[in-house]
């Protein structure tokens, strides 16, 4: 019997815990899910047989290092900052561990031991990133191996509610992490354009947006973290323009770009006594000027529209000119916008969320130019089986069958991006409904 | 005997130890001059009686302490991250401790255990926190003396060239920590406003400048981090505005919010191989589109200015646009911007700088409105007795004076705001030519 490990039971384990327990005789697996709060992982776990249910403090060393060391495979759906406390005791242990997470630094430098000790440590195998790196490493090896170069790489994702739930002037609602979406962009983006390092700034990078279409619906991407670092992985270096992008619904960058003009975004410093403020005064904190009851003309002026425009609409949709108190006590600019945010931007129940993603991918054969599009969209079952947990669980839960069915040869810190991880793993997510459409245009 | 340890021997304590080494004999001190670089220790002690230069590692505990104990008082001229270290070190061994930083929050933890200590961590004792701090509290607790309620407090300070060394289109030349004027502003500024809070975000501190005029220069003032952290130790609880200004001469803001635009000063990623860009193609990196031969009309057009413009004039004139390779192998943007500009904006052999300090504070008695202005200028002797280096050095050295002589009953963590200090504080720099100038008009 093989046991798998899932450290945290929150709202995006559902589909995951779902495929391990759904597997578990056939493959003879024991699966125990641990989280601060036991009860939650009771209630993932249900009274399934081959399952238990686990109450952890992660940051008790002795307590994770016991937990891991009876398991065969960790499955970690922490916050990304605690991945590298658990990758250090399975590498004690010398147990697999998969993650959805980007690598970081500190996980990066365990690759060398990883590799010794003869342990996968396989990251970036959620949705974005995860299947974006799945597919786009089927197609990339698949138009190599007839003697394509790839002359351009773009790939874009995001988590957005179905088109038949979008009901706000945004045309989003929080289907992730909310801080995620609040903090978007506070780093710099780099990519390459035209054989160009492209850098932009957190201040203008919802200003930089490329449009995107699929099944009529019109998109925006803006940049995406660091996409330099996938040209050597992927084996792009022939690429010009290499680029991940996120994606919103049209008019939502242009309207965040305004909360971030006006400084909403900023989680640098805490404003204390935050309850005695008004979204009001809030808002008039961040504005030149100081006369309250024309608010509403100092914001528009100091970002250069009209209150008529559509974005200021969607400012004052949010309740920025409300005379309604702040409800935290204290927080940084970015948290009590979040609060407003979950207000306004929740998924009710029955709303269904969506995911869409899209590569495009230009090369040349001989001389001849060709562009391939690659498009995934999802929609959630309901509010809990929500599009978003099936795509970032399912490659995690699948990653793990092929790892202890012996067929991943890989060792070290990885990402998802060989043959023998990818061929499975889409197969298997296209029985699940998860599955690209192709088209390819001839450019010259 | 009283023993003084100045810990620091870098550009700026030049001054300080002139001062402490020339009241030595008078006032029976020994002083003490630890270093990372020991020779750095023996310049500045040179063979003078009453003296030590000592090689110090600052990280070593056990060194630190031993050095420590051994003292009456120290003077940390250390970066500001390091004065916990030494504070800690101090409490343990009933030290006082005097410094020019900014208080942390650190520090300020450490406030009851000093005052159960009996010691004295007086921090904020240089030039602008300082000096600023001394003469402000002067002013005010005179006008309150006679009944006057403060309505408006603003105070500016700059460190700057003097005027007949100002020969570059930006105004400006290094006279202080080059990192320190390269990441300005990088934390939101926050002040109040006809009693509104505000807030600025570093996208736009540049941008909301207020104009400044001293002998016949003209001056321009970008808000300086937390104002608002000092309406309740000044006493000025009855002002409607309170702002804290660094000062610039006129069109510096503008230009550098430029860089600060395209996100040249972004500290955020390290760029590998810079040195294999030229400083055009750095600069192109950060600005939409790819035509390097049009890059100067990219910039413009990105900026909404002219390439005729004095703002673009002060960009060409950096090198930004030249061929020229990047001389650091890696960098942050803005490690790489500060390389180009201490070559610029070096203070050359025989050019003096200047320090402009202004408050500006409005105040009612009975039913008529006042403002008292109140100006400093003084210019340094050398590019190595700056101004500088003497406004920042000197308070330091006659606080340690006041302390020593046993004038001062304050204890724990503590700004200059007390008359104890600022009386023969600043009577003392008035020897050195260090004093303001007064005028008061009437407002209404």
């Amino acid at each position: 019997m093989k046991k798998i490990l899932v450290l945290g039971a929150g709202l995006s384990a559902s589909y995951l815990i779902n495929y391990l327990t759904a597997h578990a005789q056939q493959e003879n697996w024991f699966i125990s899910v641990a989280d601060a709060d036991k009860s939650a992982a009771e209630r993932k776990t249900g009274n399934l047989p081959n399952t238990a249910a686990i109450g952890l403090n992660v940051s008790d060393a002795f307590e994770l290092d016991q937990l891991v060391a009876t398991h065969h495979l960790v499955i970690s759906l922490l916050p990304p900052a605690m991945h590298i406390i658990v990758a250090r005791v399975c590498l004690k242990h010398k147990i697999h561990l998969i993650t959805a997470s980007y690598i970081s630094e500190e996980m990066h430098h365990l690759h060398v031991e990883a590799v010794k000790a003869g342990v996968l440590f396989l990251n970036e195998c959620g949705l974005d990133p995860g299947i974006d790196h799945l597919s786009a490493m089927q197609v990339i090896h698949r138009l190599q191996g007839v003697g394509a170069e790839i002359t351009s790489f773009k790939s874009f994702c995001g988590g957005l509610v179905a088109p038949e739930y979008d009901t706000n002037p945004w045309h989003y609602k929080f289907t992730w992490n909310p801080r995620n979406v609040v903090l978007a962009g506070q780093a710099t983006a780099k990519y390459l354009e035209q054989h160009e390092l492209k850098f932009i700034p957190q201040a203008r990078i919802f200003t930089q947006t490329e449009p995107v279409y699929m099944n009529n619906e019109a998109f925006e991407s803006y940049a995406n973290r660091d996409s330099l670092g996938y040209i050597k992985p992927y084996g792009i270096e022939t690429a010009h323009t290499v680029l991940r992008g996120t994606l919103r619904r049209k008019g939502y960058s242009h309207a965040w770009n305004m909360l971030i003009k006006l400084g909403l975004t900023d989680d640098s410093f805490t404003i204390t006594d935050a309850s005695k403020l008004s979204y009001r005064k809030f808002t008039s904190a961040f504005t030149p000027g100081n006369n309250l009851a024309q608010l509403e003309q100092r914001v528009a002026d100091f970002l250069g529209i009209q209150t008529t425009d559509e974005a200021f609409k969607q400012l004052q949709w949010l309740g920025l000119f409300d005379e309604e108190m702040i409800k935290l006590n204290e927080g940084t600019p970015a948290q009590i916008l979040q609060w407003l945010l979950q207000q306004k931007w929740k998924l009710q129940k029955g709303e269904l969320d969506m995911i869409v993603m899209q590569h495009r991918i230009e090369y040349r054969i001989g001389k001849k130019d060709y562009r391939i599009t690659c498009n995934l969209m999802v929609k959630g079952e309901d509010e809990i089986y929500t599009a978003m947990a099936k795509t970032v669980g399912l490659p995690l839960g699948m990653a793990a069958k092929q790892v202890l069915q012996g067929n991943i040869k890989l060792t070290g810190v990885q990402l998802p991006l060989q043959a023998e991880l990818y061929e499975p793993i889409l197969d298997e997510l296209r029985t699940y409904g998860v599955a690209f459409e192709e088209s390819t245009e001839a450019l010259t």
